[in-house]
């Protein structure tokens, strides 16, 4: 396999490089063939770097002085790290085609509007999307917009429906992924209308739409890619974060409220290891930006190095299996559709 | 305490009498002050009612011919039982004041139609909600809407946010709950339009209005009353319980993993046994459709009889605690900033 460059926000995130560099030490040995440009203070990243020796060999680091906050709005992050923060300067790096991917654990926002900036959307794609993947009883789906959009068209949907099964294609493997709409009941008359145009495009598309999905067919796992709008996104992703936190601490309290429970917990301790780990966030660790021209990948800013080693592994996935290619394709494919739909729109 | 009176669409629900009946023959010791008027089949709601002989002295049963199909659209299932079906016979005992609340399995879309088109909001409530009351780490909350609407006016959040405050008064019996407004973010930029302009009205309400909250703040128990529309609330909601049920079944496979676990397992039962119960979705059952001029309550349709009886009990504490009274002195202090939003947006 040829060598794949991923550009690498070191700074980002509530830990900096202590996390982003011990994430990629995490890795190097499984991915051998991939390399990392550093962005950001040069004399942090080397401290970190020294800990792991085996990694300076393939890390270049590029030294930048601005760091964007974490709490910056998008507007002020745009403003004050434009072509000097190291966010900005990774991305760049994937524009220049010095990199085939960047990751960030830094603000989602700032990420989103200078990737949008520096690498703008692909051809036929009104807005990008963040894309997560959304551990499941089945095993894992697609879910997106998680939070780059409040609202959208029927059009803007059906692009994320085709943006969905493009990545699940690459990251999953699914020759055909299967594609649900997610709204607030599955018989036909619910919904807000822009759903509902959605659902008809999808029907009469070449992409594999299952209908309807509610919020409990998300980790039932019932389609491949579940599609919806930001607001409606991130709020799912949140509230089921939360549920499983709720549900983590009613088995801890559960476990500690007896000497016979505690004495199973000791007992049942392989298989609640191996519970934790099937609930830990970091596993699934990577918010996918989709409809750009580059690909561009952000880390939970609370992740830790797994967390964040899932993340570059993600990207370089995406990078390896030509993901942009693959949504050039697929849209290709539905443009038709989508213009005669918007022709009929004016009559 | 004077005598309570519920009407129960008896047919209502997957399971109709076996699971309504059954229902209410488990509270009836524990709400000695409350009887019932059946509304359904006289022969089937008769047959169950003889397996419980203690019930039949408070309840009357009202024969009705036509039930409404838990499938039926709204509006298909207003045509055909309008004034003749037994859940339009409940909710319209309520209204004529021979109940003081009803409660019903059925159709959801169908219940809600009837409620709004016999009852009528309340004075200053533009839209009815339905609240649930969902299991948090501290205790419950109330979250509305969960359904009844699609998106919103600010006015209408300030209008749900009063409702809800006035349903945690009195079924919680908290002072001053505080309000809690579901966002995608903390900060001040995010969100739609509609939801920035109800914090704003809601910064300057008498309502303890605490801010944003993000998903996972719902199940942390951030706030006693969550605020959205009913979309959103909806997809939330189902998330929650389909995250539930995911992590229940995690659990089950890590504890069948091994021997040692299955020992474990059956050391820490006790445990296990409170960790569902406090999972139980039955134990939070109760949809309160909040902003109509009597009480009405949705039982879920796949509920058992404890479910069912949880529902019928949190109607009887909404009228024994006049919960109507409440929301039109909640709404009375709010009317006047809304009047002069309105007023200004005419401006």
């Amino acid at each position: 396999m040829s060598k794949t460059v991923i550009a690498i926000d070191a700074m980002g995130g509530d830990f900096g490089p202590a996390v982003t560099i011990d994430g990629l030490a995490r890795i190097h040995k499984a991915r051998p063939h991939a390399s990392y440009l550093l962005f950001g203070n040069e004399d942090r990243i080397s401290a970190e770097l020294h800990k792991h020796k085996a990694l300076s060999d393939i890390c270049t680091i590029i030294h930048c002085d601005v760091d964007v906050p974490m709490d910056a709005k998008p507007s002020v992050a745009l403003r004050q790290g434009r072509k000097i923060s190291g966010m900005w300067k990774a991305i760049q790096a994937v524009k220049e085609g010095e990199a085939q991917a960047c990751v960030s654990a830094g603000n989602t926002g700032a990420l989103m509007a200078m990737s949008k900036v520096i690498l703008r959307t692909q051809p036929g794609i009104e807005r990008p999307a963040i894309a997560c993947i959304w551990p499941t009883v089945r095993g894992e789906s697609v879910v997106l917009d998680v939070g780059a959009n409040i609202g959208g068209t029927a059009a803007q949907y059906v692009q994320f429906a085709a943006m969905g099964a493009a990545y699940a294609r690459t990251v999953f493997g699914l020759k055909k992924p299967d594609i649900g709409l997610l709204n607030i009941g599955t018989e036909e008359m619910k919904g807000t209308d822009e759903v509902k145009e959605a659902a008809e495009l999808l029907e009469r598309s070449e992409l594999n739409f299952k209908g309807f999905v509610e919020g409990d067919g998300i980790g039932r796992g019932d389609v491949d890619v579940v599609v919806t709008d930001g607001f409606t996104g991130n709020i799912a992703l949140k509230t089921a974060e939360g549920t499983a936190r709720q549900m983590a601490e009613y088995l801890r309290q559960a476990m500690g409220s007896s000497l016979m429970t505690k004495i199973g917990y000791l007992f049942a301790k392989s298989g609640f290891d191996a519970l934790r780990e099937r609930m830990d966030p970091n596993a699934a660790n990577g918010g996918m930006f989709l409809g750009l021209n580059g690909v561009v990948v952000k880390s939970h800013g609370g992740a830790d190095a797994d967390g964040f080693a899932t993340a570059v592994e993600v990207a370089i996935e995406a990078a390896d299996a030509d993901m942009l290619g693959e949504i050039s394709r697929r849209i290709e494919k539905i443009q038709t559709l989508l213009d005669d739909a918007w022709a009929e729109s004016l009559d």
